[in-house]
């Protein structure tokens, strides 16, 4: 069966079911682009909290820009959940992360629902998979993975599950897109979707030198933000690795430091480098580079530090 | 033998053994802090090549505030690498990471070199240990890690070898914090260090999942620079961490998501997360923090993130 769904520009109100720190920054996030947002969350002072977090966060989004007519009165409060979403052109679930508790709560959103709206889940640790198995309309339910604050870090993974149909995984990505969000759309569950996993590598690392007398907790963080973090809000590992190959970038940086791979730095095992893999790494960062050339790369990249740098500053030097 | 180092405060001729990216980076760098610099590099052409990074950098140098007398021309090319080090007040060795490069040129510079200064190698693939083996004076040989641009990333990871005086090491960590770097004082000679160890679990995630299918080039970039990298300048992994424990700070995190540190969310395994280790993480962020509030720290970040991202939007906007 084949869902119709709405365009996603038609959208006016959105449903938020569960109100923590990551249901109420969606919250935040969507009075802010100017949609009518309708909460439920079982908690007894769950209004009182969103709305706190909604007005803490207001001067921010007001400086990031807001959508024509946002208001944060356009936040309704349902007192049950099958009230919540039975107006809304959209359901974001933000529940706890206790997989009895997804299912149950899908289960009743899909079918209080509209019928041709997608349901989304801001799950971290399960799959759609898992969580649909028991829901009327299963096709329409899709994982929308948000960090933390939804309302301030852009990015959103979306994927579905076996029961998911392609269109409203289509659908989630256009909607989360055309709300200012930068969409990831995966073909695959993977626990720990993408940007998990690869925070979960450096965390893990981390630990194993604290654990281990190499560093304290405080070196890890200062190793972090005073080095190569410095670039990962503009420069992703990718770029960084095409940038260290100099002008003969990714293909040099793998000629060169590709060896090193295999020295005991991290304990994480480095998979093969084949020739596959190899080509799909130098295609893929020419792809993402636009083919420009590595000069005006780094141009780039020291005026994003230098601005990353001295913004850092002025906030931390002026509350100082 | 103890040697008796002058005070940092009192270097004024920095000797540069070896020009390409790193070794002109650190000239950039030097000269920028109104240091008079010697430089020395067997390619022919590797003082036009020098100038020009310098002359590329100064602009962005000069926007980040140079220090009293420091001026592009306070650099002189010498002929030998003899002459370079005979009146250098310190000596950074930046050749390409060959292992009997690095000994021969770090044998040569020490012999060269006044009795009682300290010779620090920019190595990344090597321990001081290894490198010393056949110095005339191993004390005083140090690995002063530093990251690319070093004119503009600020971390330093300074350790000795086994034959290196913790003088040596000490005075290194200071000269390198006069002149406007961020240290790392590590007391054990790591693979890869701190910051690289951490770099390299993250990119080696990655290409797992780029060989798996599970994601692309572009994606992984995206994932970072639009998700948990966007924090990354002023909050490392710790202190995320810490964050996401929300009231409850580091412990609470420790308690809600260390069970998932089972997951299979990356292909590196976690250490077991002993009642040491949690009071190590516990007791090291709230040192790492001040012990701020958990609103306070919050705040920060948000408007941190905020200014990190119209900083790039600026650059970005103005050459798009």
């Amino acid at each position: 069966m084949t869902i119709s769904f709405p365009s996603p520009h038609e959208v006016r109100t959105v449903a938020c079911i569960g109100a923590g720190v990551i249901g109420g920054g969606w919250v935040a996030h969507f009075l802010a682009r100017g949609y009518d947002v309708v909460m439920w969350d079982p908690a007894p002072d769950s209004a009182d909290k969103v709305r706190r977090l909604v007005d803490n966060a207001w001067p921010t989004l007001t400086e990031l820009g807001l959508a024509e007519g946002a208001r944060p009165d356009r936040l309704q409060i349902a007192p049950t959940l099958e009230e919540a979403v039975a107006q809304a052109d959209f359901v974001q679930e933000s529940a706890p992360e206790i997989l009895d508790v997804k299912i149950d709560l899908l289960n009743r959103i899909d079918a209080a629902a509209p019928p041709s709206i997608v349901i989304s889940s801001s799950t971290s640790g399960y799959s759609m998979t898992e969580m649909q198995i028991t829901a009327p309309h299963p096709n329409r339910l899709v994982v929308g993975h948000p960090f933390n604050p939804p309302y301030l870090v852009p990015l959103v993974e979306v994927v579905g599950g076996e029961k998911t149909s392609p269109e409203a995984v289509a659908w989630a990505s256009q909607f989360f897109a055309l709300t200012g969000k930068s969409v990831i759309t995966m073909d695959k569950e993977v626990p720990g979707f993408i940007a998990n996993r690869l925070q979960e590598a450096l965390w893990r690392e981390a630990l194993h030198m604290i654990s281990a007398g190499e560093a304290t907790v405080e070196q890890i963080d200062q190793a972090v933000t005073d080095g190569p973090g410095l670039r990962w809000p503009f420069h992703g590992p990718m770029t960084t690795f095409h940038l260290a190959g100099g002008e003969g970038g990714m293909a040099h940086a793998l000629e060169h430091f590709g060896p090193s791979l295999e020295s005991p730095w991290s304990r994480l095992m480095s998979p093969p480098l084949t020739e596959n893999l190899q080509a799909t790494l130098i295609d893929g960062v020419e792809k993402l580079t636009d083919a420009r050339p590595t000069s005006d790369l780094i141009r780039e990249r020291d005026r994003c530090m230098v601005a990353v740098i001295r913004a850092i500053e002025g906030i931390r030097g002026a509350s100082s």
